[in-house]
């Protein structure tokens, strides 16, 4: 049944994909190399996945979701008893705390798992995963053609839409055409000219996974250092910004990559709408606002050390910050519901207050 | 009269020093390479200074105009006709375009110079050049007594004041003391507890500048990513934010290294004051707002490649953006008066909308 690949919808060629089954493993592509480097790596067991996504092998809100989901199937191989799903729930819950599809996920295998006997668990483990990432895939298909709308309503008489994006929310984030990306790729397909402007995002610099995504996609882009967002909005050269999503509070109050804040309280200021693209997973109906969603806080090694390519032509890195100097490196900001012009979800375009309509629908 | 060295009156050590006279030439401190070398560079002509601003060698407004100052004393050794004061001023005005104490520096140095006989031109130069980094000394310390006044009435009961600024307007962005971090200075001198938040500052790092400036103070600090401005602000952890500037329109906008506009944002949106310190020589009164302010588009170079410290101790750099991927690198932005809470100068705190004021008082 594991040869029984996962083929993503969006999937450029076979060397662009973030997560596949082969075999008996899971191979990831190693996004912390990106775009230095490119490298897959096999996950064969519970602590590989664990380690992917802690460290960021994996990334984005629905992807993590999604690796986690196969990071159960992994962990029962072994043995698919209570003790073995605990354990692997227990340890996936705790590698990320901000982004809500990590638990969303989990608590999807465990609903599908715990209920059967140990020995159809672990076919069904698989197929579970498996329905996961397909529902991803499909999920942000649709995100794309919501947010198609979007952007033609945002269209000028001349030159292309101008999209603001912060971190890296494409397919690299996800099981297939991305979340706010997806509706850049459905403009593409459409036929209806973007530019996309991206935001450096700093201090993992994901908005050169962002660049690299829309390079391979034919997609125009700029990229630009962070402190330059409020400029570029305010000399008018923005039509619209787009960001995903880490965790939704019920309120639509939205937590994403530091900065995303910053970003929509430009737009807001100069009238740019803000808008927020992710599933429904990302959605934690149980959270009532902002305030309430854990930041993670990240090693501040990373602010330490920049990656990039030597002199010589080899991958390598410089300290910048001297060892002594006090660092602080928070991973997320919280957006408030206020300054969200819309969330694009599968289902289609809100306002951030009505989430609780979808609640009703999905239930 | 060349050996009649300039001594700031912040100095912390011999090799703390901005610029200074040795003999026939100007010696100044390399900023290109702080934190991770100490290097000092001669200026021995108008292109050694023209050179030194146009790769901010030397930065920071109040040090520009300085250096511009000491160019013109340079460019005057080998003559001191019209020809060569035109040619002189044309060159270091044509430097950079944001930071108007360049432009303010090089008017005061012809008003000072042309209607002297071209014999006592020479001389008169170094004088003038001299008088003006004296200055800037003398009023960048009174901007920090009047900014004291502000961190006393930001301080709470317990610990310290919180003090959020951005890139590097310490003394080394001046003759001496600084601006924005004068003030800083100062509290520490009066025994007012102080931790300073440091943004990062991309895509050159000043905040890098900045750190080692409060460490060689012993001031508490922290340094954070750029992105992490919002977050921090939202989060209660900033008492006050205080920058710099490189022009200032009549109106009270504000020019000033590309980021500070959103920081402004951030604490009008949690009600935390953000001020602005500058002596008046910052002051474009000639400028009515803020959109007249030419911004500089730097080589995107900048943002392509990150300076710090290889794994082997050496300076050396990474290409972190691929060739291919376009880049665009806005020096500078414009805060609107509407988000300052009051601008210092070295005759006190006034708000945006009365710097005519200070024009008055000046005649």
């Amino acid at each position: 049944m594991q040869s029984c690949k996962l083929q993503s919808t969006f999937m450029i060629s076979d060397r662009l994909f973030t997560i596949r089954e082969e075999g008996n493993a899971v191979l990831i592509l190693d996004q912390t190399l990106l775009p230095h480097q490119y490298a897959t790596r096999h996950l064969n067991a519970l602590a590989d996945a664990a380690h992917a996504i802690r460290a960021m092998q994996v990334r984005g809100a629905p992807l993590i979701g999604v690796t986690a989901a196969y990071g159960v199937a992994l962990a029962l191989k072994e043995g698919a008893g209570n003790k073995a799903l605990d354990n692997a729930v227990r340890t996936l819950a705790a590698t990320r705390p901000t982004a809500v599809n990590l638990l969303w996920a989990l608590a999807r295998m465990e609903a599908a798992l715990r209920p059967l006997p140990v020995a159809r668990r672990r076919a069904a483990a698989w197929e579970e995963a498996r329905a996961i990432a397909r529902e991803d895939v499909a999920a942000n298909r649709r995100i794309g053609e919501h947010g198609l709308a979007l952007l033609q309503a945002a269209a000028k008489n001349n030159g292309p839409v101008r999209v603001m994006t912060h971190c890296n929310a494409g397919w690299l984030a996800t099981a297939g055409w991305g979340t706010a990306l997806a509706p850049v790729y459905a403009a593409r397909a459409a036929g209806l000219p973007v530019h996309v402007w991206v935001s450096e995002t700093r201090p993992r610099n994901q908005g050169l996974l962002t660049a690299w995504e829309l390079r391979a996609a034919g997609v125009p882009h700029t990229v630009f250092a962070d402190n330059a967002a409020g400029l570029l909005v305010q000399r008018g050269e923005v039509d619209l910004v787009i960001v995903g999503a880490d965790r939704i509070a019920a309120n639509g109050d939205v937590a994403n990559k530091v900065g995303t804040y910053l970003k929509a309280l430009a737009a807001h200021a100069h009238g740019v709408p803000f808008y927020v693209a992710a599933p429904l997973s990302t959605i934690d109906f149980a959270c009532a606002d902002g305030l309430r969603i854990p930041i993670e806080e990240r090693p501040d090694d990373e602010l330490r050390h920049v990656c990039g390519i030597s002199h010589g032509g080899h991958p390598s890195s410089v300290a910048v910050l001297p060892a002594e100097t006090p660092a602080a490196n928070p991973a997320f900001d919280v957006t408030p519901a206020s300054l969200v012009a819309g969330i694009v979800t599968e289902r289609g375009v809100c306002a951030p207050g009505e989430l609780h309509k979808l609640l009703q629908e999905r239930k």
